[in-house]
């Protein structure tokens, strides 16, 4: 297990992160984690090392571009100071090319998604000491489909970047791939984005074992 | 232009022809129409040949599969007495075995589905003059993504028994093929079934041109 | 076809372009551009021209007079940067001179309604290369009635503007002239304004007419 | 002052006489008569005679045409037993024939009108001791529009039945006419039906002067 | 008739004058002056005398004190310029006093109700050319009634100020006292303030006879 | 204290003893017994004698007279075998005599009080070990008033059966008088019937006492 | 792993169990599992088994007892004909004898619990392969609680069932001990019965490990 | 009986004294003073003593602990200039270490707790003649669960500060203590804080009790 005793671990990212969770604060009473992968982790970090008092915060914000992410940076991020620092963003810098195809400025192209997670990284990694980076995905298991070749693009900028500063990553991808030779997408997701209870179970088996959880522990 | 003056024009199907319109009547003031093809169709016909007085109703219903069809065909399409009727469904039958795909119940296979469609028909003609297929579709450019490959098998019946009925056949996947080209699938439908408003003008463009549509009449 | 690929296409207007279109961006995903004939314009251009890439914006806002245009179109057309510019104004101006008739402070006389068009006219054919002009209309078959004869002057200065301006030309008042003979006013709009679904394809079909919108392009 | 002691007076009739008010039963505390003609006119004898003790009951229906009051008759008017019964009914019989031009099944021609308003007030003769009508009417000062001369035509039958049964005639359509040179219809009535509360009070004045109102009483 | 051709008639006051009027206006389309005397008055007068184009307009605001009334006054009455004011304020400045006992912040004492009246008609006598004022009132019968002894105390300073300042008075606790015979206060308001229609009315047929209304004008 | 271990007091009667119990049980979890006097008394009871162990069911209905208790008597008081039945009814047997003067059907007169009441409770004492009878009550000082005067003759009926049938009586006219000295009735209660907070603190202060309750024990 | 390919897996409870699950059916799309510890093993199951199969059903009820189990058996579960069947039941039986202890009828004391359970679970056995028993809980560390005491009880009327009906058993409690020495009850459940996200994981990872879970299945 | 007549007493604390009282205000018409122990103290009050005008404020506000009370003690108390002043906070101070254990930053320790309330009370002690201290309490009668051990200790804050500042004090916890005998806290509060009305009824007989309030006197 990864996490020391007392640390914080925060999530930022879009909707497949944000999952209703309370808003501004993004942790406390009643469900303010949301319904998505970040409480499922949580839930078991809880239930299965109570003892490590591990603090999880939910930064998500639905439709956010890594522009987005940005923008609230400094307050979502910088000022809450988290010892761990999740990200999972690019789903919609892609997605928007594609169902909104002739509104460009919605559309953030590879260079400056790739120029704009730098810098953000770059001003996070001061106040914090471990970074994981989850892969944006698209629940498509047609590798030739090309908004998924687009968005296997955007991963590749993520485990670049995840080797360039020493980040944990997760393949949320490959993670998906795993179920596509019995279930259908549409059994994941309808839009193939949002995922249902199983998908976002996928996405949080993901981390929880980037992390080294221990599933065997009482 | 293939309808007569005076006569009703009925359509029938699931939440592509239902798309929110007037419980139980289907026809009447505000809207009663919904705001899919159907409405499309009928402002076309209004506007263009409003000396036809062409009758449209629309007795679509959301989740529908040829099953529930068959439930209330007596009331919904013989009782009503149409001199045309469009027949477009199927897309339940198929989907449940992709996103539900341990539900079996909720399955309807290609069997069933012949039978039961050749059982309303044959009901149905006595009543009617005029019969539309419109094959069931997929928003899917992908021609071997495997709930695509199950939809054009359902498609295929549906073209063998427009021949077999004498029934005007409108092939609405070909009718999005040709827009898929330009526009990818997330930009008519988020999960590649519910057509927005430029999905919906495909398919009323393809049903007015089955009929004839003069759209340089004034 | 008169538009080119890229072009952006801006409609202003009152509730008759407004329907409850996405405020305040105008575009986007989920029906953002109302359900009026804005959308049905889109919707025929998308499905038909998709390689065109054409952007359409939407800009109405109900209740809106020329007046109201003035203070938000710096904000509303000039920022936008359209290279096409779709008016139609003037329906509540007349409007509230006979359904207020007491309470003048509304009512937006035929001189001030000249001049104000003029005026947002010349600062918006800086940034746009084609405008286009509808009438404002009321469907009233009866050219007598007082309301459709005050209609029909505030069309003529949409009509002397067009030329003057070098616009396109949208007689809106003609277009539903061609169902009279076959329709009731109540059959396409209850109150004689707010056209239903057939009133608003008349709109639509005039408004792609005059673009050379090519109706048998597949 | 016609209408005697402890009297009861019943109006039945369409959207026009109904008016939001309390149902089943159309009569007691907070607003139960509705906000129409029936709200003013019992305001008025309250006000005016409350030593009449009159029981005012408000049996209006929304979109009522004669062959809907027919299958209420006997609860909402016979088992009643009013003194008084004041019947406004045809608005709906006839503007189905112009909204709903195709829908031939909404129409009430003037024959199944006649007749049925014959056989409903042979049976409520029986029952009341006055009979008032008040005439259909359509707030359009043209007279040479179709729906108006419809409207006429239907107000013809009232009022030769008025005549033949003895009832006492209000003409709805003349008290209207009375303002037309003023007030243009949308003042009165955006769809030229539902009067605002201008409009329902030119129906108030007119019921109240046919009962001979005494306005100076206090 | 007192009122001259093309005058605004503005009324001031609290819940009885409010009675959901539209916000801010208190004047257009769609029931704005609410559903209270004022509203009755405007739709005798657009009835009976369209040919004099009055302009009236609600500015009532429940729960108002006179002390309230002098925060809003500049805004609401000044700037309005009315040629006709109609003010009836007092009610709740004594209710408050009986409801509220031991709140005194909440109550306006009659010195500051007298004093802050003539300071607010000073200003508004400069803008308008004839001020009608109406008694506060109490539906309560009984003369001993304490809270109706305090409710008469405040309409004397009304009536006495009607005389300095030359205005139309309105006894509204009169015209009330002439249906305490026949009715009891629970007929015409539950809590014996808020006028049900009849209430409504029997003020409504008060300002009418004090402007000189013609009841018998067609 | 006059209650005994285990036993089940039911309450009975209009909205006053009704405020917004659960329906239709009438006890249980989540202010179940409605936030009247019946949960005062109630949770007077629970805190003081919870050795007690009593059983209090809230079974009022807001708007029943006698006639309508009757109705329901077998069902909501026989079936429920109480060892303790408290009623009070009669408010609005007398109320809409003078709020819904002309509507007599729903007025009910001393004659049916009297009977109904001696019917119901001569099948209640069948099935209980002890009657409590409240009078009802209007929260009216002025003895003269005609309201108070019926509501105090109904109240004589109360008192003349408390004697017949050896039931408690509780005078709650008596009860409010005692601070009518201090508060007038606005205070209270707005309509003079459905008292506030301190209401029904009143009725329930005056029911305790009635049960010997004992304020001083811990 | 316990479960058997294809096989179907019936969940019935209270409001533990229910969670807002789809009614009737407790199976589908949209969440239709609800949001407790069903929806996480189906979750847990789907992902990690896809190739089983596995068909979840959820038929919990909130507020239920053995006694309303009882009433819906036949339908809920009989007619299922689940595979495997889980029970957790008991809550309720013990709650209502602490949170309402003089409403004695809403309480199940244990010897009709053990009964009702005999009963049904006979019923049950000729239609299912494997039963799963699992104890009511009480998220109370201290085990002299009275509540916790009695729901221990109860908890051993389940695990003697297990043994005698040679079931699975899960015993909640135990799990819900091993949180304990670091977490409150009121980080698990405000009121001690309804889990949080991590109080229903515990409750999931006991259920995953009593069929043989393989959680390092990929 | 302690308090003089006319003097304002104002209750400041968390949800247990806001019970969803009127906001800001916290006076008034309409159930202002909420539906908890506040309500039943000022009913008490004035059905019992209403010549001694006392005048009741609430300013409570859920979720509160002393940190949030001091950031708004100068608008909330030292503006209002009460001669009463009755505090209950702590609560959510002890609460949040216990249902947040993680989120260290909403807890308010013990230090921070006593330091901040003398604070307040310095402020406090110059503008009021009374001060009444309510200890916080927590309805466990288990002495030896951790909560109710922490919430013991600040408990006894309260009680050292309510010596040295000469305040009246009322024991909450020892007012609950004696119920627990016969009733489980179940039965009082769901989650051991939030009473029903029998737990709001033991508070307000402990806090009339401490002013001396003579339950005898009529």
């Amino acid at each position: 297990m990864k996490l020391d005793k007392g640390q914080k671990l925060l999530f930022i990212g879009d909707s497949v992160t944000d999952c209703d969770r309370a808003k501004p604060d993004g942790e406390g009473l009643f469900q303010a984690l949301g319904n998505g992968y970040v409480s499922i982790v949580d839930a078991f970090l809880q239930s299965t090392y109570p003892e490590l008092q591990i603090r999880v915060v939910n930064k998500g914000v639905s439709g956010n571009t890594v522009r987005d992410l940005k923008k609230r940076w400094e307050e979502d991020v910088i000022c809450q100071q988290p010892d761990w620092l999740s990200i999972m963003i690019g789903i919609n810098d892609v997605w928007r090319q594609f169902d909104s195809p002739f509104i460009k400025d919605h559309h953030v192209y590879i260079d400056e998604y790739e120029n704009t997670l730098r810098e953000i990284i770059e001003s996070a990694r001061k106040v914090t000491k471990q970074l994981v980076f989850l892969t944006p995905f698209y629940i498509e298991p047609n590798s030739q489909d090309p908004m998924r070749i687009k968005m296997d693009q955007y991963g590749d900028v993520i485990k670049r970047l995840a080797k360039e500063y020493d980040a944990i990553l997760i393949d949320t991808q490959q993670a998906f791939q795993s179920v596509f030779t019995e279930l259908y997408p549409a059994a994941i997701a309808w839009d193939r984005i949002h995922p249902n209870a199983t998908g976002h179970t996928i996405l949080a088996k993901a981390f929880l074992r980037a992390i080294d959880f221990d599933w065997t522990k009482k």
